[in-house]
């Protein structure tokens, strides 16, 4: 086997840095180097992510302690990112960013949806968007790579195949149910148990900031063609994207069949979930807690052509560690799903 | 205090069944004669609802048992209902029915969205539907009523104010996210805590049957008007409607504002829920559980004018048992809210 | 019906200030006059409490606004309860407190279990023990009453039956299962919910505090006699404990149904739970949600004679407020069960 | 890499065949051969166990179509294992029981605590216990392993320390928190989500059959010295046991540490937690999901030297299947963790 890469994460006590440690220890091509931490300097790793304990001997490093690397995943929040980018390119060749400063081509759009100027304008071009399925000739061989944001993964995987082959769509609409690992780490009131268990609560109605990853993909910035509405329900992991899409002309069931298939037959991770019995007859994100699939199903109505597309994705691992590790296989001329077979349980 | 009505129940094992033993036990124009179940014939209320040990002496009855009674609440199944409507009528002069198989005025549509011819289309014109915030006049004093199914009454109530104003409406989308009670007493694969646990289940994409109550409110048979989209989560009780609304022409918040005020400003049931903070800005289901509230919010988009209503109940209260007692004080002119006091929890 | 009284809560923003909102705002003998929140002064009740949201159109006031009143419910923590009490005295003649601050009559008892001196000594002899059922003759009329603690009234009530029989009674283990809410409204790292969540957590394995009560109860302060283990589980309300229990001699179920009886015939708010079939065979706090009830159940092994007793309560009503108005029907003359009808929920 | 040995799987559509099949389709040793069930035959395994989809291909067979393997698990239930065995052994050398009917070295005590005599009383001398960490020497090797219950598992791991230094124990009880999976794959009244969500229910307060497994540990058959009592939680995987145990003589926490260490030095699979700040400072199931780890503390009371020992599992995993490929590591002197290495989820 071929000498194993140095790789080291920013952010590294987040939930989207514990996925990576996780993944990344068991890595066949990869040794981790650093993890560092602005809250834990000098803790071990198990002090925040509890399952990894007696498995991972590390111990936080300070952000300026970081040494050079193979590899860097930044896990950092928005607007940091951007503000240490410059200088993580000078500690490794190979950066992927986790945070949403660098999916965006336009900092003009990066500035309307996320409020404040970008910093680092001319990185954008460099980095390549993240989601894999819908980018990986860019993404093979690539330095630079964007993950995706976890609401706009699952809703791109859902409508890819009809853009991939190029379907007129009028209007999209996708009404995403979210676990409370999407909030991150920092508790609040409204992630005080108490009040966030049992809650299904409208989170984002309107105008969530991953709209404009989709517009993107569209290639389209008409806010009329995409519109994307967040519920927050009582669960940790897991996003299911009930995507409402209205298209020019009518699609039958046998349509989309072909369609999806063509569009994730050589992709690994996308599986088509559309069963005429039993319980899971859909896609689930339950399943899913842990693993790197996105599933996706459909169902048109037969009395209107309405198209219903389903998507479940594990925000944290397809909709954010799990699809950057994905990224990185290709970066490197890797098997696209090394270290990342853990396929989800059942019952859960 | 005027002299209290007797009132029995058929069907009373079944979740809406206990939900009216627990409302009418208490209230203060109502003596409980009798509560029949096929399942549980001579055991005791508490057997089946452990909330009313001690409370409740009753024993079930069979439906051969039933006595004449002033009013009788109907809860057994759909096509059940329909079949003993017509002794039911010999037993007592007011009815709630709180099955599907009254609520469609036109048996043609019964049959499309139940599946089976109706066999009492005479009955039909005799029953008012159910949902008192829209019909309010027509139950005052009525003998019959059906209640309105629990995914059509968070949506009628969610849509109501544009529909009495007559905001030309093009398009209702309702994604809707519901409880496990919603399924009934039964169990089944589906419904076996390890499967459903953690669940995000498409339960029914397209072609809920409640779209027909929905499309009868607007006075349409259009099925392109009114779409809806039911999705199982980790729930015991409650429901949740995102309802996307397309309109002719644009509405600002301060409209809908206006028509919200003026279409609930006389219903005791019916609170706007929109706040600039808390955790609480929007309708919740979590907050009320036990209630007979409909809780309703909105946004409108401001980049594209998209309006999201946004309406919480109990799927067994204002969604069933509490919305028929509510119907009921209103057929016997007593308070509205008599009995149906219960403001629900909080923390919960 | 005779004049109501006028009734202020100080810490009316916590948990057990909102469900004494709840129940006082339906009493048919109280007036509510002021709720006092140092957090939230100003704002009003349903910005925290969202369940009252149009029923109490009442907002918080400062502490040192707060004016005389009839009864005075202080719902603050502990250490400030004992602070300020001998100026609450002077603007109420009845106060019940819920605080931990004047339930052990023994100051030292107070400083050994909360780890500071007590600062009103002189006043522990003039609470009353708030436990209704085991003090119901010196709470009928009382002016100053003590609520207890949660688990300790879980505890208490499951086997007082045995303590006022006189059993001889070698050891008590209480193991506690107890719910979010538990822990109050302040958010921290161990309630954010995505660590909360789903959790089975070693909350208290050993010395909880609650002990010293039962302890009182039972005329010693052997810390042999009596321990306490507390459970975190994913549940917001609630608190089942299950209490084994070694006795001098070997009691059978036929004696263990004499006793409990002859202990709880007059307590209507505690029933006795053990039925041969049927899924809520045990006390179980799900169905007990909102209600007052304390449900109480036991087993006794047939090989050993190990008696376990399974109790059960709402750790916010019969744990806290409800129990807290009960004692204030009894301190005041009224019915017992006055504004604590509610019966719980099922399904739920 | 050696060749790879054939397994075949009976009863693999149950929940612990679930796992063995999950476990062992990535197993690096191991080749699937069949999977049978008399519930799916011919059905595709995802039809069960949603989480393989795409994954196996493998059809259900019956088990009248089993052939010979080199391994075979038999996952089926009790009573049924001990009529197949004398049959199963004609099909392989190696065979791997999760049922109880091979965990008890008496028929008698089989008769005792599952109800009816044993129908292969000679095949019990043949069986070797199977909680690995206590009974390594006797598995390496072996050919016929009887895996342990779920419940004793917990229990045993927590106090084999104690056991294995010969520490003199008066008396241990177990109060166990268990999830829904524990009970089978079975749909029933009890088991359906509406009553079974939220639940803290009394299943066994005394009397659980896996304490004659905890008995046979400790060489005893005096029911006084262990009891166990299980309550089941809103959880669908996992168990807490909390482990109240009195010895003669009393015992530090330094103690404890030592004979902890001491009897878990070269056991990859349990974990001593015991931290001094954190959230998981104590063994917690939720993030031992999928994992084959136990995780064991401990909490000495200071006033009485108590001992409260807690363990945690996945109940699917230590408690069965992954115990179960764990021993068959040692039966064929492979690695003792091949297959294991899955650490669980944070957050979760």
């Amino acid at each position: 086997m071929s000498e194993k890469l140095k790789v080291s994460i920013v952010g590294a006590s987040g939930y989207a840095g514990g996925e990576l440690l996780r993944i990344l220890m068991f890595h066949p091509r990869v040794e981790l180097k650093q993890a560092s931490s602005e809250s834990h300097p000098g803790r071990p790793i198990h002090s925040v992510h509890a399952n990894l304990r007696g498995l991972l001997p590390m111990k936080y490093c300070k952000y300026d302690e970081l040494e050079n690397a193979d590899i860097i995943f930044a896990a950092v929040p928005h607007h940091v990112s951007m503000k240490i980018m410059p200088q993580l390119r000078t500690k490794a060749k190979k950066i992927i960013d986790l945070s949403a400063d660098f999916r965006l081509r336009d900092p003009k759009l990066y500035e309307l949806w996320y409020g404040v100027p970008h910093e680092a304008p001319d990185l954008l071009k460099e980095f390549v968007y993240g989601v894999v399925e819908v980018n990986r000739p860019n993404i093979i061989g690539a330095d630079l790579v964007a993950g995706a944001g976890c609401n706009a993964t699952a809703t791109i995987l859902g409508v890819y195949p009809l853009v991939k082959a190029g379907v007129p769509i009028k209007h999209i609409l996708a009404d995403i149910k979210a676990g409370s690992s999407e909030g991150g780490k920092k508790p609040s009131e409204a992630s005080h148990h108490p009040e966030r268990a049992g809650c299904v609560r409208s989170f984002m109605p309107t105008g969530h900031r991953h709209t404009a990853e989709v517009l993107q993909l569209l290639g389209s910035t008409d806010p009329h063609l995409v519109e994307m509405s967040v519920t927050a329900i009582d669960m940790v992991r897991g996003i299911l994207a009930t995507i409402h899409v209205t298209t020019e002309t009518r699609l039958t069931e046998k349509d989309l069949w072909k369609l999806f298939r063509d569009a994730y037959k050589d992709s690994p991770f996308v599986r088509i979930v559309k069963d005429k019995q039993g319980i899971f007859r859909y896609p689930e994100p339950k399943i899913l807690a842990g693993s790197n699939y996105c599933d996706v199903g459909f169902e048109v109505d037969e009395r209107t052509g309405r198209v219903v597309i389903i998507s479940a994705i594990d925000n944290l691992m397809k909709g954010a560690s799990g699809n950057c590790v994905q990224a990185m296989n290709l970066m490197c001329g890797w098997p696209e799903t090394a270290g990342l077979e853990f396929p989800g349980l059942h019952p859960v």
